[in-house]
């Protein structure tokens, strides 16, 4: 054991996610031979995150104003919903620079396992959403994952009654793959989704 | 990029050491996420480790006080001094249980590739130590790698004008380990060092 102080942040560093004991002393060294003003930074921003960054009342994304950049966007397209798992999805699809439609941030993804239900997600407020806007397609980008999956299956189910077209992202050969170290599921599924070309 | 307040964090936490940019944004949305009390404690966490952290002054390991609570304890063996490269080495020391004497941080090891020369290390007040406390054996403990092993050559030199014993750390196979998985310089040093049994 460090003394008082230096081992109280080794213990809350290890808290948090991904940091192990030897990483949470590495970093509270780090700390203790730091400038201050590079501490004083850290923790201005851990604060600031704290008070200022919420949920989009709307879409569910990061916000620090009641609405998200992206929902007070008059240019985006009104008529489109991307559904995804989570705030970091929104900001990987904007890098595209190809979707200028609106998004929904579900929180999550159905988790039987891990106890994740419909109910803990934003999937009520989606049907809500869908029911209010203009929405002419929505477009489920959750991960082509057991759990994104579910989720997806389960919203297309349960929009079906609200006639809007549902899609769902394109699953295949990532781009500068190679076909030799493609996993079965993702090949079957490049298969079954082959194109004319 | 995220809204400002969350970009900002994901920022200075991609600057902590070992920390890449999807573990920031991992652990910053863990912060968005986590109550605001464990937050405070982890901003309390940090500070106090700035305000009330610093090194003993007489052996430069961490201390909240002028002497580090090795230094302050009277019942410590006071003409052993065991030199380490840093404060997490005293800890593992300590934690053997079998050493009770005092302790000497270096801040480092020499590595003239990475800039590192005797006079950034605490080498002149390990001198003065020995010149001035009742010294009867130095044990040089620092790391058994290249930078380490030329510290404790260039300490081992340096204190041999002083008259002190000086001893160096046994280096073999470590406890529980496997002959067969040993590097030839563990194994060398193993049979240079072997004792009759």
């Amino acid at each position: 054991m460090f003394s008082g102080a230096l081992q109280d942040l080794v213990d809350e560093l290890g808290a948090l996610p991904g940091i192990g004991p030897k990483s949470a002393s590495r970093i509270a060294f780090y700390i203790l031979n730091a400038e201050t003003a590079d501490v004083d930074r850290l923790i201005a921003a851990l604060s600031a995150v704290k008070q200022r960054v919420h949920f989009c009342e709307r879409c569910f994304n990061v916000a620090e104003e009641p609405l998200c950049a992206i929902c007070q966007d008059a240019r985006r397209d009104q008529v489109l919903i991307c559904v995804v798992e989570e705030p970091k999805d929104v900001l990987a699809l904007e890098r595209t620079r190809e979707y200028h439609g609106l998004y929904h941030v579900l929180g999550g993804a159905i988790d039987p396992i891990g106890g994740i239900g419909p109910d803990q997600l934003h999937i009520k407020d989606l049907i809500r959403r869908v029911g209010a806007e203009p929405v002419e397609e929505v477009i489920l980008a959750t991960n082509p994952n057991i759990e994104g999956e579910a989720t997806a299956s389960y919203l297309s189910r349960t929009l079906r009654t609200l006639e809007i077209p549902v899609t769902r992202l394109a699953s295949g050969l990532p781009m500068g793959g190679d076909l030799e170290y493609a996993d079965e599921l993702t090949l079957s599924r490049a298969l079954e989704g082959r194109r004319s070309f």
